[in-house]
């Protein structure tokens, strides 16, 4: 390895600590040479305290981080962390971890130089160790690798320049998300963890784990990676991560305390005693006890000293040949003793979705759960990449320039809490909901002024520049009111792309010219199509006209309908596709790719199940954020028939417009030169007049004959093979037909058959199945009635803005392909749909200086490459990822090692160093060395099948890999 | 002064501060010098920071101590002493105050050395100072002063031993008890407080305090000493003793921590500071604010981080002009101001019974509530002075001689507890009454071998020797099986008592003899009547003959009724008194004494008052533990008449049993050369069937002329006038005419006009009033079926062994004098009801040598002195208090200055030194310097009529006053 050391020679070590630092002192594994001793011929308990603060759920973030609105859930992670350090300095033995960055570093800031000397200390003789140590603890069923990658990265970066080696965490932490996507895996093996534990999976896995002593194994986590890239241990801690029934200390519980006064009633050492003793069988000699749980630890002592007492009795019986050894421990220190022990660990290639933690109990609906806030989420992903690169392009007058004070760090933090996993899951309260969304426009507010002042160096035009924030409900207050504008579109991604633009307006007739004056396509109808190709370009519309027009707003299902000739048969076709329309119905009826000559029938229509209000004699679970229970297996049809409101056909666009009921209906699109078909779907508000509960999902019926299998990603990235009604790694016992069978999909899903994959890119988390053979289900929209018992204590039933019940609007993106062509189609649909361009208007046309054009880079990447991350880091470096956005196998074209040059990336940077991090940007690539472990198979040996870098230079990216390299430029 | 410096030279001082050590540094008011600095120029408002927790109420003492049980009630007292400890030492100018000693004294044991100095240091200091200091916070209604004395000094003797003249509290703190004594007013001067403090008063009195700025006042707590030795600075706290609504910040509250990052959501502290400053409104530029309440402080940080920021905040804002000034401060360093302050202040004379937190909310039910706890712990406080007066006759071998380890901590610290306002009052959950029960038994138990120990030493016999618990019962196996037994009969009183004892023995002829041989008088009918008149007599009973006999167990309502003529006049005489029934109703008639020749008409029958179900129209207000509301002001009788069941006449006794109800009967007894009758009666089980609560009473109906007036004791001293619907300082709008009259009794109440008084001397503490003219209620038992909404949760329907509902039984003693010779009778009466003889039994004769009397006092004490207490203080010295226990004017032979030589007082014991102490023993009496307070009237003046010592030895006491004595010792 080391790039940085040819390339580099130690410059990042010179850095100033208190300015992003990396540790000046590389110290392998410090905190496990701090771990407690153990006693080889006992069986060690390791009781590892530690508090699970989630980072918003029944109250925001920071009602939580200051205690406040403790009527809702009595909760402070100030007092927790003032609580605990104080109590470790009063005996050397004891242990915390800390996992949540969110609230250390709002707890670190408050600080005084004393405290922070003590703490450094602490975490320096690995007294205090930080677990997992991302911003939080994220979702895995709804959360995009690309967020999560950059919240994790946000987390390690603090405790890396607080407190350096000794504050990178080596255990991966995940105790409380509902079930574990493999691409989080791969994700913690590549940020350099030696382990993971979590909580929760799903019952029947869980019993027979037990049973067969599986509850530990190597979770190999990409079928892409070469092993041990993406090797992960995984460990399910016996129970949850809650302390031993009867063991909880905490000022939130009754368990007895040690009462070992035997002058006062009711000492009860002796029974304590043997009643933990009771509890400890295990196969190893060594256990974990989570002495923990939820915001505990907020007075520390509680549970200290009665531990201390615990430790303190239970050895004592060594003295009477006790075979019981209990320390104080972490779970990095317990994972060192289980890699010593040198034992086959049974190996896991597929995931832990879905989680079910009874029969009918299945944690299916938060794939769903607030799909405005999924949304909402996922486009300001988008905008804190383009933030980032703006603040990389345009230079420090990016956030201090004409425009004022701007910053990334506001949106960071801001998606950082909100990959929280009650948070973009939707399992959290409305009012914190509430609070999530109100920190991402408070983020991109901070961006704005970055990306005005970024754009006014870039183009050098300091002309006002606004931002529609509305353009889904077809609202923009500059280019309905202005005679004419101009718009300027970035473009975050790597290479060029096709994108329609819709804009509200006034006039019936404009002209639409690019930077160079060449007129571009477009259409004015209710509103103006374009597309455009580039990275970076200027669009002057000028309207010829002032007319009288019909409000461009939508509104949705109150149209007047237009009736259609029954025997008409509607077909649009463009270059690449044809989509035709069932005349009787009004539905989609088949779905033509004209550049492979392949047709599929497809029907597709909306639905709704009726959510289980809890009466059912099987089991009085509900449906509710958490989980999904339909009370039938089959669906309501909204309504069999769509009426076909409006038809527009166009150089540029094709759309009909559908309408099912007062509360869905969906634009069906065609794009001039696209190759997918646009389903612009309209849910809401939910009606629960009928007191009925209902989970609204799309269909999709094909003649594809893909039997019971579908396909979906992982955090948007890999794709796993599912199967209905089956488990990979258990004999299923299916007891819910739908819940059971749903998945979380995050960027797409398809089905296939020998010739025909039929892919679904959507612009958000979702749940997804295939129920039927040919058949793909999307569950869009859900509104229930009652709390379904997790804990939030509210029915998901969203309020909107203006009617009785939350309005959803998103797309889904439909490809048709033979299955070996499907991935070149889906990969960068979806890349684009994740990363989408930004608009901003100006009034009147560009000033005669105006830079019209500009691109970042010096050319267009690979198809295969995708620039993950570009990202200032300090004064003089940015960090970047490179990411090889294809699997291995998936397509003949792209399924290769492709090859970067990383000074002949940028047009604005000369690239002066490199130095290849971990994925998670706190460890140099060349130090990371993590444990190794035995499966037993000749697959856990390393392969060499990936490609070399073929200079220092050159950076060479295999399928799935993602580089990660922090660059010293200077700007040009 | 200086009994202690003529006679004794300094030895105190030089005695070893590890074991009973008296400080040998006397720094006046150390903690006063140790006070915050105050602004005189604004208003300074003085946080105490202080926990409040009960010795028992919802969960047992040591329940409390521990945190165990937390799911009746989140309390932990060791965590909040941890807590607080660590807190203080984070910033010197933190304060604390700690108020009952049972729980510090369990936590201080458990602390290392290091701890310990630590806490010494913060206590010299003056930033931890002990408040009030007693074992507990008394009960001021419902306990006697002997008890209450004896709970403050084992409290404050831990705090002297443990930290000297800094760990003296300087002011005394009852913010929880419901109204408040006379008495305890008095004892808190004598031991010399500077001030007190509390919570609760009626809110018509608060109302009109608040209004006229007399929250503040002098307590002139006697009306027979000589001001200003039982004068008190009284102050009732603003907010009862919880902090300003809004500002409660402990865990328990749910009220916004500051929030005071601005980074932050939610930033408060402009709105908080703002809404304290709107909360400080007061007349002096002092004011008090108890910032904390029922225990609160188990995480203390949450208070004292937010406290920190409150006053930074607000004192920030001086520097904008503000004239508020925030500070922590304790109650001491608030009454120092006030000193300092230089005002006049008014004057007080009644007490604050009883107590109404609203129209219909009399807390005058506790009184009575839990009848049988209420005189197992009078029992329990006779059996403790016995226990410590033959542990000072006995001898080193009490506590450790030929019947093992004894000794009289063990009740001392259950009689401690057992004077808590949750403990003695009945206001307590059911299992902690057992718990409290269990308490006094063991330490009885301790005291049993104490006591065996003793009387081996004292009578040369180590021969076994057994108590029997329950004589109330009839049972005492030993006495039932022996056909020879001997009784010894220690009489703990300074002077020679009849006593009537009776005994279940299974033959029908006994010779009774005193150990000179002599016949005793004697009766043998069901069981053996004897009196006896010596302090300490050994009889020596034979049983001629063995016939079998129908069970001596009673049976109370059980046993076959005998039906009375109903022409017949039953008229019982003895030498004293002369008692007639009604011939019609078999009720009493008429009392006579026949020394003075007077007679009265008394009628006596008992009542029920239905308790409120809370569905009255006025209030929900329901009777309960701590609330007295009947629904009517009318009772229903149990029985119009009572049905003669037995009569006995005989030398001894005269006694007729009367029954009222299945639950109800009564014993009327005449003794022989005993000038009152004694009205045993028995009440329960209390039957709810019907659904009715009941609260049930004895009322004696007379012929004198007593208007509204009525007399009551106070903590068993002395008395006070109560007029019914009338309050002295406060004109009195009476909205519960029953429960509003009911003031508390502790061993006495009585009416009278100016020929006749009729005193009730009781057994225990009760509630009494005065209705009617010429008649006298008391409240014996209580069951209800709703709980008060006062905190306990738990209605007061106390279960029986045997029955569903516990059986009551007590005694009312009845004396008619003139009023002037009243005291005369009552007070010796009351005494020797308080300190009962103890009993022991001895199977067969008495060995040859042993010996068969002994007084431990070389002679009875004058009249007018009680031997308030007697216990070993350590090896060489041991503890007296002398009493004068007539009032000022009520006695014409014993209202008068009284004198005692101390060396002259004990058969055993040379007296070397004497030291006189404050009444809480604590300090010597010559450093007594107590605050002076202006009243702006001459009697505040001191007054010089009491009586002088003659002598260094001889000491003189007027009357009520106590004096305490440190006695060195010598057993001869």
């Amino acid at each position: 390895m080391g790039v940085r050391q040819e390339i580099d020679g130690g410059y990042w070590r010179r850095m100033n600590k208190t300015h992003y630092f990396i540790s000046p002192l590389i110290m392998d594994n410090v905190s496990l040479q701090s771990c407690p001793a153990t006693n080889p011929s006992m069986l060690n308990v390791h009781l590892v305290p530690h508090t699970h603060d989630d980072v918003g759920w029944l109250k925001t973030v920071d009602q939580y981080y200051y205690g406040d609105r403790n009527y809702i859930q009595h909760a402070g992670v100030q007092y927790i962390l003032d609580s605990v350090i104080d109590q470790l300095q009063k005996d050397p033995a004891r242990r915390f971890i800390y996992v949540e960055t969110a609230f250390f570093y709002r707890w670190w800031r408050q600080q005084s130089q004393d405290t922070r000397r003590i703490v450094t200390q602490l975490v320096n003789e690995g007294r205090l160790e930080f677990i997992n140590g991302g911003w939080c603890m994220s979702d895995e069923a709804t959360t995009h690798y690309s967020a999560v990658i950059d919240q994790m990265t946000l987390g390690l970066r603090f405790l890396n320049d607080t407190f350096g080696e000794c504050g990178r965490p080596l255990v991966a932490w995940h105790i409380d998300p509902f079930g574990h996507a493999r691409e989080h895996a791969s994700i913690f093996a590549q940020m350099g963890y030696d382990g993971f534990f979590f909580g929760r999976l799903d019952y029947q896995d869980k019993a027979r784990r037990m049973k067969t002593k599986e509850m530990e194994m190597l979770w190999r986590a990409s079928e892409s990676l070469t092993p041990p890239l993406a090797d992960l241990f995984t460990g399910v801690l016996p129970n949850g991560y809650n302390p031993p029934e009867g063991f909880c200390w905490d000022q939130s519980c009754n368990d007895a305390p040690i009462r070992d006064d035997p002058d006062l009633e009711d000492y009860n050492v002796d029974e304590i005693v043997q009643r933990f003793l009771n509890a400890a069988f295990y196969k190893t000699n060594h256990i974990i006890m989570t002495m923990g749980s939820d915001f505990q630890y907020e007075n520390a002592n509680l549970w200290y000293k009665n531990m201390d007492k615990l430790i303190k009795y239970v050895n004592a019986l060594q003295a009477k040949g006790s075979k019981v050894n209990v320390l104080y421990s972490t779970p990095s220190c317990y994972l060192q003793e289980l890699n010593l022990a040198n034992l086959t660990w049974p190996l896991k290639t597929d995931d832990f979705f879905p989680y079910a933690d009874d029969a009918h109990d299945f944690w299916t609906g938060y794939f769903t759960s607030r799909p405005a806030l999924k949304l909402y989420e996922r486009l300001s992903n988008s905008r804190l990449q383009t933030c980032n690169q703006l603040e990389v392009l345009g230079g420090p007058k990016s956030t201090s320039g004409p425009f004022g004070e701007g910053d990334s760090d506001t949106m960071s933090k801001a998606m950082g809490v909100a990959q929280h996993h009650d948070a973009v899951s939707g399992t959290e309260k409305q009012h914190v909901a509430y609070d999530y969304a109100r920190r991402l426009a408070t983020g991109w507010a901070h961006c704005e002024v970055l990306v005005r002042n970024s754009l006014a160096v870039l183009s050098g035009s300091e002309s006002p520049r606004v931002f529609c924030e509305n353009l889904n409900i077809s609202v923009c207050p500059l280019t309905e009111s202005s005679q004419k504008f101009s718009m300027n579109v970035y473009n975050p991604l790597g290479r060029t792309v096709s994108w329609p633009v819709r804009l509200p307006v006034n006039g019936s007739l404009y002209n639409v010219t690019d930077s160079n004056g060449k007129a571009v396509d477009s259409q004015v109808g209710n509103y103006v199509f374009m597309s455009f190709k580039h990275i970076c370009n200027i669009y002057d519309m000028k309207s010829s006209s002032l007319l009288p027009l019909l409000s461009v707003r939508w509104f949705y299902g109150l149209s007047p309908h237009i009736s259609i000739n029954s025997k008409s048969i509607l077909v649009y076709v463009f270059k690449f596709l044809k989509v035709n329309f069932d005349d009787t119905t009004g539905l989609l009826s088949s779905l033509t790719n004209l550049e492979t000559n392949q047709t599929i029938r497809l029907t597709q229509n909306f639905y709704w199940y009726n959510a289980s209000a809890g009466n059912n004699k099987e089991s009085h679970q509900t449906s509710g954020a958490y989980i999904f229970r339909p009370n039938s297996s089959d669906p309501f049809v909204i309504n069999k028939t769509a009426e076909i409101q409006t038809v527009t056909v166009s150089s540029t666009v094709q759309e009909v417009t559908q309408w099912f009921s007062p509360w869905v209906s969906q634009v069906v699109r065609l794009y001039e030169g696209h190759r997918e078909l646009e389903l612009e779907w309209t849910v809401g508000p939910v009606p629960i007049a009928d007191g009925l509960g209902k989970e609204v999902i799309t269909r999709l019926d094909t003649d594809i004959e893909s039997s019971d299998y579908f396909y979906t990603d992982s955090n948007g990235r890999e794709v796993l093979e599912r199967r209905k009604d089956y488990r990979p790694t258990w004999d299923l016992k299916q007891t819910e037909p739908i819940a059971g069978n749903y998945y979380p999909i995050n960027s797409r899903a398809y089905i296939k058959d020998d010739k025909h994959q039929l892919t679904v890119v959507t612009d958000r988390s979702q749940g997804a199945s295939s129920i039927y053979n040919g058949s793909l289900e999307i569950m869009l929209h859900r509104r229930l009635l009652y709390d379904d018992f997790r804990g939030v204590g509210e029915p998901l039933s969203e309020p909107g803005e203006f009617f009785d019940g939350l309005v959803a609007r998103g797309r889904l993106l439909l490809a048709l392909t033979p299955p070996k062509m499907a991935a070149d189609v889906h990969r960068p649909l979806a890349q684009g749909m994740v990363l989408q361009p930004l608009l901003s208007f100006q009034d009147g046309t560009p000033l005669a200086n105006t830079k019209l054009e500009f691109s970042g880079l010096q050319a267009a990447l690979p198809p295969a490459v995708h620039l993950l991350t570009l990202s200032q880091w300090d004064k003089d470096s940015v960090l970047i990822r490179l990411e090889h956005q294809y699997q291995a196998k998936e397509s003949e074209t792209h399924s290769q090692p492709v090859t970067v040059n990383l000074q002949k990336l940028f047009s604005t940077l000369e690239v002066l160093g490199a130095s290849e991090m971990s994925l998670g940007a706190n460890q140099w690539k060349e130090d990371m060395n993590r444990l190794q472990w035995n499966t037993g198979t000749k697959a856990s040996l390393p392969l060499s099948l990936s490609a070399k870098d073929p200079s220092p230079w050159e950076v060479t990216l295999n399928p799935m890999e993602i580089r990660t390299f922090l660059l010293r430029v200077r700007q040009l």
